[in-house]
């Protein structure tokens, strides 16, 4: 099954939730690599500059869900 | 109960602090440690940098809120 | 009186200073001491990194604004 | 007279003007001194990542001019 | 054959590597010998700001693919 | 003869190729003299930040050419 089948979700919860899958995939994409990505993640996770750079890019997938769910408003 | 149970607000003011909450939530998704994110607060927000980037991911997370609300221009 | 009563104005000169107003209220919502803002203010306005991340912060709220008050076409 | 009387020009060349305006403007209001710009100036300018995020910005505010003018499709 | 013969996909998930496409030419047109492009490469996958930088590219480039598939609504 | 005489093109290729113009033209803008760009670029070409912060551009400005041309949809 593919790892994205739909941009629609039932909740806007779940809208955010798949923003933060969209914002990690592209991650994966570049550094395939489990191991590397899992040293990588303590460091960035206690350094606020890329803690505020990562919230930029769930913001920015976050504005594509609710587009595409025309922002739940007949949810 | 979620904690985004809609993007609708009565005004744009509950809009914007709305567009806050969406903007802290990605930082806690990714560091859910409160004790972490506690001693990096301090630190970012007497950081210019810093902060101009935390106002640029509010500023695109109210283009979502604000577009969702239809700008409140019945309002 | 909300700070933000509305996202409509007059004319596009005014919507830019709202612009400037929503990017500033960012910053003030993360950072609100006035005594620590203001120690900083001198700083960034004299870093051109921070004053261009500054203006872009404007350019995204005036997207926002802009689009609210569709474009001001019939002013 | 208005700095911003309109956001519709004649050409897509002119819009691309008025978004360069658009992004100096957001740095003359965070940084009023026309001395201390004045300063800075030569550095950015030689300086490539500045130039790329003042692109940047540019490009931001061309997307509001660009749909404010329908994207001179009629032209 | 052009490499972008058209923005439309059958599914979201190709969407999405459209726009991981789109991100890397635009990294190739500036920069393209392969060699330089190769000798880069494991820098910035082991770099954790870089990485996140990446994302922000494929969450832009992202809304538009799914902008021009209408968010897949009807797949 | 205006170098943006119009955002429109016959092919998502030539969209592109348009949005790396738009790109690079905030940049001849602010940085008038081609003998300083030509020495910065070398530089900047070897460096990963500044190519993802390019890339960054141009995906920008392709949602503006992609939206003008109403996704090429037609084509």
């Amino acid at each position: 099954m593919s790892w994205l089948p739909s941009l629609i979700t039932e909740t806007p919860e779940e809208g955010y939730e798949l923003a933060i899958k969209l914002s990690r995939m592209a991650v994966k994409k570049t550094q395939p690599d489990d191991d590397v990505r899992g040293k990588l993640r303590p460091d960035y996770a206690a350094d606020f500059a890329a803690l505020i750079a990562s919230s930029q890019v769930v913001a920015t997938n976050f504005q594509t869900v609710s587009a595409a769910n025309n922002y739940w408003r007949d949810a």
